[in-house]
Parts: structure tokens; sequence; C-alpha cells
């Protein structure tokens, strides 16, 4: 029997004025939420999934898609995770709006292969997308490296997926998906962008021309234009002015901020705002108020534009925080970008789309960022079984958000960097490392994973090693390789921010 | 106290005559070999330690040396190692009359990775020669392919090390070492080839141009000539001619043989030596034959020429036996080539060297092939100072052969093959697999790693575990990439020759 609370919703108890909020446009019973014990409430209950139901045919204009995306955020550092040391009310609102995911995860705990994961629905590795192109940091036997490192162009990107539907479709920020020129945003399905095609740069307009073009503001293919002000301002802006010039059909924003990511630059105005903080910590609390504010200038466009109710917003960051390089803040989980503990691949994320989605409420199974490609499509009215045929290991989301189904999403997920790995499966999750025994732990009731469990459940510990190999056997090797010496780097921050790591 | 028993050397009953004439030969005393617990004894013994220790000095003229080196020949497969099936007379002799290694292990369990460990004396991953360079395996992204895939040239080989000592030196047979011409052997410190700069070929000459240009018989460089006859036994003709030619200055030999690799090719005369076997078994059997009758001839060239006393003689081969391929038999060890069980890495190793070593007995602790370079370089009058300064991994062993000293060679050996790894320490063995947990083998009480003592010993699998890590921080990243499919290749084979393993 249907019955709500069992979609795996957690209804926090400051939500509950939202979610009633919803269920009274989404159905005539005035329906109480609570533990629903009774047949009445039990029919309640069946209309509300027949009423999802019809609204969940596709409307007759597909919805807008605006995908905020932060970089190297801390998992605690936002209000709607829990933070009472920075501020993002826009962001917060977004969360009261909409659904949270508790156990929202990336494909990669480093920028570009979680990128390139985000933008084909696919895990990366499947395309040789397995580490982070960094230019300076790569191998000397690396098959690629700069401005080579890119995703392949015989992978499709949402642009692709989403113009062919009908959208236009626009990046604005961070690509970091390749500099050459076969790799730029224009030619990987996306109408228009203006951004940077590497994978970090300054906040403000360089003076002189910086060492890596990758780093130069583009706007649209090859007119390089530095932009006035300070960036995650101008990227707003930016998108806003899209959103603006095409309210009247469908789109696309894929709005890759860069923030927080280093260098720690804010302006004097948002660093004043946290007198209380010193160091890095105030730099990034500034940081973020600016982002938030940069996303809050998004959903107020969208708010005067008439297109709140049917555009689909999704906020997300694509890893864990570097504590050390932005000190950022993962609590209450270990680890940080770079590793495969909960800090690296779980992430802040948020779904809202008033006209389709509930509001204020908590999703809790694991969902990851390769499902955005699939539940884009199916937003915009593409049929299971096209989506179905697409070589896609996300899933489209919206049966599952709207109460249709209750099972999980994902019966097992996976995650992967050289001989480091990590496997989900239901509330277990075995991490496979280089220079110490399988660990595996109970994420549901230990999500700071400090309680190893590989002793108590030798076959599980087994059954996991397998399906990671035989998921591992489907992949294509490396088409770039870092230097030695960062996985090293890798390991040594992954102990200092795990209790029980080695140090 | 030295006590004749305590260096490693166990005294196989067969040999205490080939033992006696030895010792006759270095001490004047009339000693007999059996327990020593008289004082008598014991001055007899370290009489023979200052024997030996002057005997060591460099001579006037520095030993030839001639490394024999087969290719994907069994564990068990010749007499000297115990086979009733096989007839390997000549290498039977040769093993009396040096020293036979119960513990030789290779550095790779494949053909290329090991040769380039063998030619450098140094882990061929701290180069990134990680990966069998197999022409058509590769993966699409690999950074080499084809010809290009070879030993460095910024790495110095066997060849130039004795070249600069005025050694005469020449590779006859397979090369395995890069096929592009900057690799070639007159390029890597041989004045001298007649072979092939691929990983195999076929026995009889081709007829036809092969699809593989590195399968074709070369002269010296680029001068391509097929031979007349069966290969094993002209490699071994152009040695001998060789060796006849240089009789009168140190010289170098290093005859890879192909042989047995596959092809599985015989001639009649060979196979009609084993009517009682059948199939590949027949025709492996036939092979090893005329692989031990080639090493014969060699054998016997030296004697003739007065040169059997001073030449150093070395037998052995590059990886364990592919069972599946060539029928070639492993026993008692588990594991075939291309995986991390004995079976893959432990190979047949026999040193003969009469005018410094002792003859017929057995060297039990571990050694390795890297070692043979600082011990050719030992034996051609390098000082120990000079060895040490070099950038080795390898061990100068001939101390440890002459009893001066009782440690063991190798505190510490690893192998790896991406996720793929083992550490031997002391009788432990600790494997790294990536689709089950890693066991723990206890390689001196169970040779066969059918017992995992890992759980039993959880302190000590990780302190291995963090061993392994820290050398594989001082590694260069795959310079070349095999598919992935042959990652699962490897390790079907292994669970299908290995009792414990998955079927």
């Amino acid at each position: 029997m249907f019955r709500v609370g069992e979609f795996g919703y957690r209804f926090p108890e400051t939500s509950s004025d939202t979610f009633r909020r919803w269920t009274e446009r989404t159905s005539p019973a005035n329906w109480i939420p609570s533990i629903v014990k009774t047949l009445r409430a039990t029919l309640t209950a069946l209309f509300i999934v027949t009423a999802v139901s019809i609204i969940a045919a596709p409307a007759k204009r597909p919805p807008n898609i605006v995908l905020l995306f932060a970089d190297d955020a801390g998992y605690a550092d936002f209000g709607f995770q829990g933070s009472r040391e920075f501020r993002t009310p826009h962001l917060d609102r977004l969360a009261a709006e909409g659904i949270r995911f508790s156990q929202g995860y990336v494909s990669a705990s480093v920028c570009g292969p979680s990128r390139a994961g985000l933008m084909t629905g696919r895990y990366q590795q499947r395309f040789g997308y397995h580490e982070n192109n960094v230019p300076g940091y790569m191998s000397e036997v690396s098959a690629a490296d700069g401005p080579e490192m890119g995703l392949p162009v015989e992978e499709k990107t949402m642009g692709d997926y989403l113009k062919a539907r009908g959208y236009r479709t626009a990046v604005f920020g961070k690509w970091h998906l390749g500099g050459a020129d076969r790799f730029h945003p224009l030619r990987r399905g996306f109408d228009e962008f203006y951004g940077f095609r590497g994978g970090d740069r300054d906040y403000f307009p360089f003076r002189n021309e910086p060492s890596d073009a990758m780093r130069k503001m583009e706007r649209g293919f090859g007119q390089f234009e530095e932009h006035e002000g300070y960036l995650t301002d101008v990227l707003a802006e930016e998108a806003c002015g899209f959103i603006e010039r095409h309210a009247d059909r469908p789109f696309f924003v894929y709005l890759a901020f860069n923030a927080v990511h280093t260098p720690m630059q804010a302006t004097p105005e948002d660093l004043e705002q946290f007198p209380e903080l010193t160091g890095k910590r105030r730099e990034l609390a500034a940081m973020t108020l600016a982002l938030d504010r940069a996303c809050g200038r998004v959903l107020d466009t969208l708010e005067r534009l008439g297109l709140e109710e049917n555009t689909l917003v999704v906020f997300t960051n694509d890893n864990g925080g570097p504590s050390d390089k932005n000190a950022s803040d993962n609590s209450p989980l270990s680890g940080t970008k770079s590793n495969h503990l909960e800090g690296g691949i779980r992430v802040p994320y948020l779904v809202r789309w008033p006209a389709q989605l509930p509001a204020g409420v908590v999703y809790d199974k694991p969902v990851i960022t390769l499902d955005l490609l699939p539940t884009f499509l199916a937003a915009a009215g593409a049929g299971a079984d096209e989506i179905e045929a697409l070589p896609l290991d996300g899933v489209n989301l919206l049966p599952y958000l709207q109460g249709k189904r209750d099972d999980a999403p994902h019966d097992i997920l996976f995650w992967k960097k050289g001989v480091r790995a990590a496997v989900r499966s239901g509330q277990w999750k075995l991490i496979r490392f280089p220079d110490r025994p399988a660990m595996l732990f109970d994420i549901e009731q230990d999500p700071s994973e400090l309680h190893d469990l590989a002793g108590a459940h030798p076959d599980l510990v087994k059954e996991l090693f397998y399906k990671l190999y035989q998921w591992e056997m489907q992949l294509e090797r490396p088409r770039w390789m870092l230097k030695t010496q960062f996985e090293k780097y890798d390991i040594d921050r992954m102990d200092a921010y795990w209790p029980i790591g080695r140090k």
C-alpha cells in the first residue's frame, strides 16, 4: 500500500507549511501531513498519486532548466545544510521550495571528472575520464595534457540532448572539459557561452595576459573578453540576461560558478559581513555569500518573468570541499575533495520544480549527479523508452520524487581513481585503498565513516569487491594521468580529515 | 659463527659429489659435506670463507657472461625442477654444476616488463614500463602503441654497463623492448644482434612478409634476413659463432630464446622423442628439448674453447608459464603468466661460475632477476661503492652465493600491474586484488598459496599494504596500457589455475 513517508521522504519539522502548500495545490483534499493509518487517509494518498500522475504527463511547454553548479564547496557550508556561520538565504529558500537530497553524490571527487559525468549522465571512466585534467599536474608520460585533456567528442552532453529537443542552451562560467577548440561548449551542444575553458581562474579581471589561456574569459567562440567586477556576480548577470532574452521558449542554463574554488578572492563588502570570522574561513564565507546572492539573482529573474512555476532549478556542487585549500567544512562527513570518503563525494544537492515536484522535503535515498541528464530529458518530454535506450548510468528521478516509485533509484553506485575506489549498495559502502585493507561502512548508521565493519561482514565485503571489479571491467583506461605524487597528496589529505585515518 | 648450511644453501642428496669437487678445488682440507659440529669442521669452514674471499677479488680477466633466457616456460617443466616428463639434460647439468635458486623471481609476470627489469636492474615501473607491450592488445587511449612501446632511452641496459667495462656484447633472439629504431639493441649497448624486435614470432622462417615487421629476423641494424631451419637451434648457433669470434676478450651474450612461447611449433624429430605425450603438451616437450639442446650447444662451445671455468652462465625464464596457451606446468605453484601468484613470478633460475661459485647447491632465499645486472657488474670487477651508487633495485648476489653473507639479499620485493600487486617480505607475501580482499600467504610453509592468513595477521597485512604503497609512490605512471578486457583475462586465468580461486 501507498503511504506517505514511504518514498524516501523525510519531512523536516520546519517544512510542514511548505509541504502543505504543495499538497493543497495538487489535491482538493484537506490533507494533514502525519502518519496515515486510517482508510480515509489512505484513499487521500491514493488520490495524490493519481493527481501527480496526471500532472506528470508532459506539459504543453517543457520546463526551463537551470543548473546552478558550485565548485569545491563544503558539505556543511550552506544554511540549508545546517551552517550557522555561513549565510545563504536564497539557496535556503530554494531548499524550502524544493527537494533536498540528503545523500546526493557526484561521480568523482574532483572537478573535471565530476563535470564529465554530470554532462554525459555516464560514469566518466567509461570513456577514460578518470583523473582530473589539470595542466602542470600531469605525468610526463600522460597520453594527453594541457588543452588536449577534454570530454571525448563522441560523447553527447546535456547541451546536445536538450538542444535536440528544441531548447536554447547556454553555459556560463567554468567549463573544464577540454581547452582545445573541438571541446568548446559551442561545439558540444551549447548555443551560448561566456566563461573560461579551464578549471580555475581569478574572480577579478586579469589586467595582464594570464599564463594559461584557458583562464581567459571568452564570449562565444574565441572572443576573449575579460569581465568587469566580481566574477560570481557577473556570471549571474550573464545568465539572467540569457533568461530574459529567451523567456519565450524553453531554455537550459548551465551556470557553472568557479566559486568557491581557489584563489580565495572576495569583495571587501562581502568580507565585511563576517567580522566574527578570520583568515580563509572568512574569505570562504564572503565568497559563499556572493555565490548565494548570484543564485538569488537568477531565482529572482525567473520569478519576475513568471517562469518560476515551470522551471526546473537544480543547485549542487562538483565535489567535496578541499578543506586544506579553501577552509571548507564537510562535517559531519569525513574526508575532502579528491578522496572517496563521503566528504569527497556527497554534496549539497537541491531540486525545485514547483509545477511538478513537492516542496520543502528531504529525499534521503542515494542519488547522483549522473541522474540529472535523464531527469532533465524526462522533464523535457522524452519518453521512458527513449531514455532507457540511451547509454546512461543515471536514472530519471522524477518518478521517485513524485512518489510514483518507492524503491531506490540505484541498486549500486561506484567511484574510482586508480587503485582507490568505492562502491555503495543499500546502506553499505566498501572503500578499496592502495595502502590499507578495504573498509566497509554502514553509511546510514555511520555517515562519518568511523566504524570499519569489514571484519564483521566478510561475505558482504567479497560481494561488493566483486561488483566493483565487474563495473571496472566495463571502463576505458585513463586518457591522461596525474603525476604519482598527487596520489600521495590525496591520501594524505584524506587521512588529515578523517578521525580514524593514518596520521 | 659461520656454519655450512646457514647461508641459505640446501644440499640436495644427489649433488654431494659435485659439491665436493668444488670444495676440493677451493680448499686443501679434505672436507666432508655434513653438518659441521666440531671445532675442526668450524675452522675448516672459516678457511673456506677466507679462501673464497681471496678468490673473489677481481680476476685478471673478468669472466665472460652468458645469459640464457627462456620465454614462457613452466616452473616444473625442466628435469632440474623435477620434471619426469620433459628432458633437459644439458640444463640439468648446468644446475648440477652451479647454483639453483629455489625462490628465484622475475619483476613482472609478463614478457616485456620482465625484460625491462632484467635489462636495467630496476623495477621497470619506475620508468613507466608497467604493462606488456603487445601491439593489437593496447587500449585506444594508450599513450604509446606498436613499435613506440619501448625501454625509455634514458635507461641504461646491461649492454651499456658491460660494454663500458670493455665487454663485447650481443643479443640473440627476442628483444621485446621496443620496435622503434631508437630502442634497437645496437643503440642500447649491444655490439651485435641477430633476432627480432617484437615479442613473438614463428620458429620456422617466414616465406611471406609477416604482418608485423617486428617479427622479422634482423641482423645488426635494419638488415632483415630470415634464418634457415628451426629458430631455437639457429639462435644457439649464432651465439656460439659470436663466442668463438670473441673468445679472446670478455664477452656478454644475452641469448633470449622465444622458446617456449607460442606459436607451438616443434620439429618432427623433436616431437618423435615424446610418443607418450599428446597435443600441446607434446609440442611443448619437443620445444623444450630443442631449448635444452640449444643451451647445451652453447655450454659445449664454452667448454671446447676452455672458457667454462671463468664464464658466468645464467639460465632463467621471463615469467611463469601461460598454461592455457602452451600447456606449461607451474606445479607445485598456483597461477600462471600474467598474475602475481608464485606461478606467475617464480621461475627456474640457475647460475654457474666454476671459478667463483659453488656447484650443485640450492640457494633458497628469495632473489630476483633484477639482481643479475649488479651481480654481472660485480663479477666484471665493479666495486661495491660503484654499484651502490647506481639507481638499481637489484643487489650483487656474489657475496651471498660465496657464503660471505648469510642475511637475505632482499628485505622486500614488489610486483604490480594496475590494481593488482604483491609484496614479499620474509616468508610472507601479501597480494592485493581488484576483485577480492587482499590475501596473505606464508610462502615458505605454503608455496602453493592455498591458505590465506590475512585474517590471522591483520597487523602484518596493514604493514605490508603500507610498504607496497610507499613503493608505488616512487613509480612513474604507465607509459602504455592494455585494453581493459585483458585485465579480466588475467584474473580469469589466475583463478583457473588456482585451487582456491573463483571459478
